[in-house]
């Protein structure tokens, strides 16, 4: 297959968008955005060198199409287009072995929560391709080289594997923090004081173990002061607590 | 009272030796560090300077004592200390009234976890300070300001709420990391895949709120992906994400 010079991305939900922005900015000569009938409107940032479409059919003659639509939708765009030009697509869940036999396929997934991110860190969103023969590997990896700093070539089975830490590490730490804001906010406390703690937490990962840097009232077996935060807490946040309070002092006690 | 040049720091646990090395570093004139007498080796990275006694009965003419034990033993520890001598304890969980009344006491309480904390980052933790008179809140505040960016005065109420937030946002968060970990090692996934992520979903909340960057399968009521990941988890991980998803889902539910 030829290099790819023109693209298409399908979607503008935050993937969509911040693909669009991205490559944009990257310089990629040809970039086709196509959103349903629904969007007019809202269709921000986006230079007049973009072309968009709000129909599938219209689109031809690109050297790659990356859909980047809900989970659901998946199967049934890529059912709507041609089967020669390559199409991947940016989902963790689905396997590639679901999906279109006839076409050109491959995964293409960045391994980022896109919502609110900026701009200068999508290069460094891992992305993680998948392929079903060799040729489409080689035009997605090279693809993915020239723009991402991290490409990595792994299966749907991996891939769902690696989803559901993702899933751990950004959406459940994400909601401790709505839970934690909540709990800030009721209370007449400073948030942002919390801030440099949570900087903290993150920073230390990048050179010690995670569990060789945990500390609090769980893993010193400090029951006076977990008892006394429970009596405090209501609904799910309290049914949190108990659970991260009794996983931290089993994992630790049989160690020690 | 005069200002402080001469401090003693007794304990020497994470939240002690960040301290010896960081006041050390910052030319604080004098440091006697008080440690347990079964403590003889891994006295490291202290310089000549710093005076270390095994004896608190030897503790004599300092400005201030930190008193960095656990919170099990800081009673114990102020009351065998001359009441002449301005005294400030750092634990967040333990009320002022709770002490010693005829002691000079006040509290210095570094929100902050300290395994593993990097030494630059010691000026950046938040100090909140807490004291019996003016007099003694006028020392720990001129002390703090002239060490760490932010200090402020808080009740003891108010850090035990805050206490409770900073769990959540470092024990819990760091647990989270840990169990992503261990399910990456038993996938033989390489965890750090998922660093730009996981910094990417703290980087956020310097700009937006938690919960307006929330994604994933529960927010989206995907409840196959929810199902699919479940089927895969075991023990406290599976309970986990079970109450995670059952608390995004019904956060966002019930504000659509």
């Amino acid at each position: 297959m030829k290099p790819v010079r023109s693209i298409a991305i399908i979607g503008y939900g935050h993937v969509g968008r911040a693909f669009v922005s991205f490559f944009q900015l990257k310089g990629v000569e040809e970039i086709v955005l196509v959103v349903r009938k629904t969007i007019t409107g809202a269709l921000d940032n986006i230079d007049e060198s973009v072309k968009v479409i709000w129909n599938l059919e219209e689109l031809k003659g690109v050297d790659l199409v990356l859909v980047c639509v809900r989970d659901e939708a998946v199967a049934e765009v890529i059912s709507l287009l041609p089967d020669h030009i390559p199409i991947a697509y940016t989902s963790g869940s689905i396997q590639l072995d679901e999906l279109s036999k006839t076409h050109q396929l491959g995964v293409f997934y960045p391994l980022q929560s896109f919502a609110g991110i900026s701009q200068k860190d999508v290069a460094e969103i891992p992305i993680l391709i998948e392929a079903r023969n060799e040729e489409m590997m080689n035009l997605l990896s090279d693809f993915a080289s020239q723009y991402f700093r991290r490409v990595e070539a792994i299966s749907s089975t991996q891939r769902a594997k690696l989803h559901v830490a993702a899933v751990m590490v950004n959406n459940f730490t994400n909601h401790l923090f709505s839970l934690a804001h909540d709990w800030a906010e009721t209370n007449k406390l400073d948030f942002s004081l919390l801030l440099p703690l949570i900087q903290e937490t993150v920073r230390k990962i990048n050179h010690h173990s995670p569990e060789s840097v945990q500390t609090g009232p769980a893993i010193r077996g400090d029951k006076e002061v977990v008892q006394r935060h429970l009596a405090q807490l209501e609904g799910r946040t309290k049914e949190l607590y108990k659970l991260f309070s009794e996983s931290i002092a089993e994992r630790y006690s049989s160690k020690n």
